[in-house]
C-alpha cells in the first residue's frame, strides 16, 4: 500500500521525541463511559450536525440585513474544504429566490450569435470539478490600520474553500462566437443590485468556470444558486453569484464595484484598479485569538495556507516571536489554488509567546510581513491585506491579537 | 498557468467535432428573463440549499425505523464529495445523541498501558485529512440475483465519499504499548447494539484512522459523532461509527456481523469471512434508471468509479451493448481510494441502445462482468457485487435497469 500517512507518522515520531514516549501527559488512566445502552434515532432522510455542534458564520448587527459579510467559522474548521453551510458571504443586496427552470443566462454584445441558455442546456454541456478557494479582497482589512480582529473568524473568516463543477465558459464562448474586437466580459448578477464585474477575455478563455454544483450538489442559494462565475484566484468580487448576463465589449464597464471599491489607493494617491489576483497567504487557526490552551503541554499547532498563484510549497512557523522558523507539514494533495491545510506539533510551556505563520507558494512567492507590505502599499489600503498574522499566547494560555 | 482545464477542453474538442460548431442544437435565442429587482433574503448564521433542490436519501419502509440504509443520491451528485447530509447510512439501532464532552475512547486488552481518552485529547493530536470512498459491502447487493434496481439510487446508493480528519490509530496504540502477542483490534460502537468488528492489528497500524472530522466540520450524528473509525478500502461496516472501546486481541471476535453477516456464501456451501476489501467498481449516474432524456442531442455521460486498492487508472464507456468501448475522461485529482468522476460527451440518436462503464484501477485490477462475478462466486452472495452496470436507453429518451 502507498497510502501510508507518512505525515502523521513524522509528526508522531516528532512528538514522541519532544516527550519521551508519552504523548499525553497529565491524563487520567482507564475511565470507563456509560454508553446509551437504548434505540438511536430513526434513519432520515436529510442527515443533520450534532445539536453539540454550534460554530456559526458570524456577522456585524445592520440595519439593512440583506448587505454586508458573513466569516466562516475558522478556528471550527479541520482538514480542507468547508462546509458549505458554513461558506463565507457577502452580499450587496441580499440572496434571491431563483427557480431554476426560469433562470437563463444570456450572451451577448460583440458576439456572432447572442444566445440564451436554460439551466438544463448549461448542464448538459461537458463539465469539470476543482477544488478552489474563495476569498474576499477585504479579508484581514482590519489588519492594515491595526491588527484589530479578536479571533480568527472575524479578522480572517473571509476566506472558504469548495469543490466546484461547471462548464468552462470558453465552451459557450465558443457556441456564441466572440467577434475579433472583444476583449472583456462584463459579468452581471441577477441580485437587486446587479453586481457587476469586468473579466478580460483571456481569462475568462483560460480558465473561468459557469458553475452550478458546489461540494457534491447544487450551489446554495447564499453562495450562487443557481448558476455562478468561477475566477480562480482572483478576489472573491469577480466571483458573481446569480449570473444570468454575460456581455462582451471592447473595454471594461469602470462598474461601482471595481472603482469605488475593489481598488487599491497607493501612498501617493492613485488607485491600482483592476488588482484581481490574491496573493500566497496563511493564518494560524489553532491555537488563535479567544482560545485558551487548558494546560502545559503537547498540541498541534495549525492553520490554513492559500494562494491565488498556485499550489503551496512550504509554510513556516514561528513559536517564538519570529526568532525561528520551521517548515510545517502541509496537508497533500496540495492542490492550485485551494486551501492547504498546515500543522506542527508544538510544546506549550506555559511562558508568554507569539507564533505565526509565513506562506511560500509555487512561484516562489513569499508572504510578506505586515510591515514589509505597509512600507509599500502604505496606509491607504483595504484590500489584499496578506501580510503574517501574529497571535500572542499568554502565560496563562489565553490567546490574544498582538495589538490586544 | 498550468491549471488550465485541459480535460474540459479535450472534452469540447470531440463535442464540436461531433457536431460541427453548435454544441447545442434546437435551441431557442436570446430570451429574456425577468430578474428579480427586489432586496433578497438577509445574512445568517448557517446556510441552507435551495427549496427547489430536493434530493434527499431514500430508505425502505420499516416497522423498526431504527434499523435499515439511507440510500445516496447519486443521480443528482456532481464532482467527487458527497455532502455529509447526503451521504449513505447503514445503522443496526439507530443514531445515539452523544455529548462529546464525555465520551471516552477506551484501548485495553492486551496492551502496557490501558487507557481512555477524551476527545479534547483527541483532537490535540497529529492529525491527517484523507478523501474516502465508503461503500456498504451490501451495496448493490441486488444485482447478484437480478437487476432489480430501478434507479441508481436504489441500486447503488450505499457508497459516498468525504473528506476524513483525524489520528492514526497507530498513534493512540504507541501510546498504550501494545503487547508482543497482540494481533487484533476489537472495535465497538457506543450504540445500543454495540457494533463490533475485528480488525488486524497490520491494518491498524498501516493506515486506520481515528476519525472526528468530516468535510471540513466535525463528523454528523449518522455518521458517527464524534468519534469513527476509518479503515481506507476497506467495506462500509468495519468503519465502525460512534467508536468507544477498542480492545487488542490475540484473535478475531467472530461478532454476528462478521459471521452470520458480512461473509461470503460460495458455491461449494463454504462461507469467506473477514473479505474486508471493496474491489473497482463504477456506476453511470447520468443517464441512468428513472430517468428520462429530453430529446435527440449531445449529452454528458457521466458517473462514479472507485476502489479498495488505490487509484482508479481508467474508466472504459460503452454506449452500443458492449460491443465497443470507449475511454472515458478521469476526473483530477485521481485520489487513492476515493470516488472518480468520470464523463464522456456522447450523442443520443433516439434509438434504443445499452450503456455500461467499467473500471480498472492502478493494480491493474479490472471491474468483471456480472457474468464472470457469477461464475465464480455463485448465487448465494449477497456482499461485494462489483459486476459491470448496464442501462437501457430507449428509443423515446427513457432510461431502464436492463432487467426492467
Amino acid at each position: 500500500m502507498k497510502d501510508v500517512p507518512r505525515s502523521g507518522r513524522r509528526q508522531l515520531l516528532r512528538m514522541t521525541a519532544m516527550l519521551g514516549g508519552g504523548v499525553l501527559a497529565q491524563r487520567q488512566r482507564l475511565l470507563a463511559w456509560e454508553t446509551p445502552g437504548k434505540l438511536g434515532a430513526p434513519l432520515g432522510p436529510y442527515g443533520e450536525r450534532s445539536p453539540f455542534e454550534r460554530a456559526v458564520r458570524w456577522h456585524r448587527e445592520s440595519k439593512t440585513p440583506e448587505a454586508g459579510s458573513c466569516f466562516s467559522p475558522l478556528h471550527a474548521s479541520v482538514g480542507t474544504i468547508t462546509p458549505s453551510s458554513l461558506h463565507y458571504e457577502r452580499h450587496h443586496s441580499g440572496i434571491p429566490t431563483i427557480d431554476p427552470s426560469k433562470h437563463r443566462l444570456v450572451i451577448h454584445g460583440l458576439v456572432d450569435r447572442p444566445l440564451s441558455f436554460t439551466m438544463a442546456e448549461i448542464q448538459r454541456l461537458p463539465s469539470i470539478t476543482r477544488t478552489l478557494v474563495l476569498e474576499c479582497g477585504g479579508n484581514s482589512a482590519g489588519e492594515w490600520a491595526a491588527r484589530t480582529g479578536a479571533d480568527v473568524q472575524r479578522s480572517y473568516g473571509l476566506v472558504s474553500c469548495s469543490e466546484w463543477t461547471g462548464v468552462p465558459l470558453a465552451t459557450l464562448l465558443a457556441e456564441v462566437g466572440v467577434k475579433p474586437t472583444a476583449s472583456w466580459v462584463i459579468a452581471e448578477g441577477a441580485d437587486a443590485c446587479r453586481m457587476e464585474r469586468s473579466i478580460p477575455l483571456s481569462k475568462a478563455m483560460e480558465n473561468t468556470l459557469l458553475a452550478y454544483g458546489q461540494n457534491g450538489e447544487m450551489i446554495r442559494p447564499s453562495q450562487g444558486y443557481p448558476l455562478r462565475l468561477i475566477n480562480p484566484g482572483w478576489e472573491g468580487n469577480t466571483n458573481v453569484k446569480w449570473l444570468h448576463s454575460l456581455k462582451l465589449t471592447n473595454q471594461p464597464y469602470m462598474a461601482r464595484d471595481e472603482t469605488s471599491k475593489y481598488s487599491d489607493l497607493m501612498p501617493d494617491g492613485k488607485a491600482r484598479i483592476f488588482t484581481y489576483r490574491m496573493e500566497a497567504k496563511s493564518v494560524i487557526t489553532f491555537p488563535s485569538g479567544g482560545q485558551t490552551l487548558p494546560a502545559i503541554g503537547l498540541y498541534e499547532l495549525t492553520g490554513l495556507a492559500w494562494s491565488g498563484n498556485g499550489k503551496i510549497e512550504r509554510v513556516d512557523i514561528t513559536t517564538d516571536g519570529g526568532r525561528s522558523w520551521t517548515a510545517a507539514e502541509l496537508q497533500e494533495p496540495r492542490l492550485p489554488i485551494a486551501l492547504t491545510r498546515f500543522r506542527m506539533p508544538w510544546r506549550f510551556e506555559g511562558r508568554e509567546t507569539v507564533i505565526a505563520s509565513r506562506a511560500v507558494d509555487e512561484t516562489g512567492y513569499v508572504q510578506p510581513s505586515r510591515e514589509a507590505l505597509v512600507a509599500v502599499r502604505g496606509g491607504n489600503s483595504v484590500y489584499h491585506f496578506n501580510g503574517t498574522k501574529f497571535w500572542r499566547v499568554q502565560a496563562d494560555g489565553t490567546v490574544t491579537n498582538v495589538d490586544a
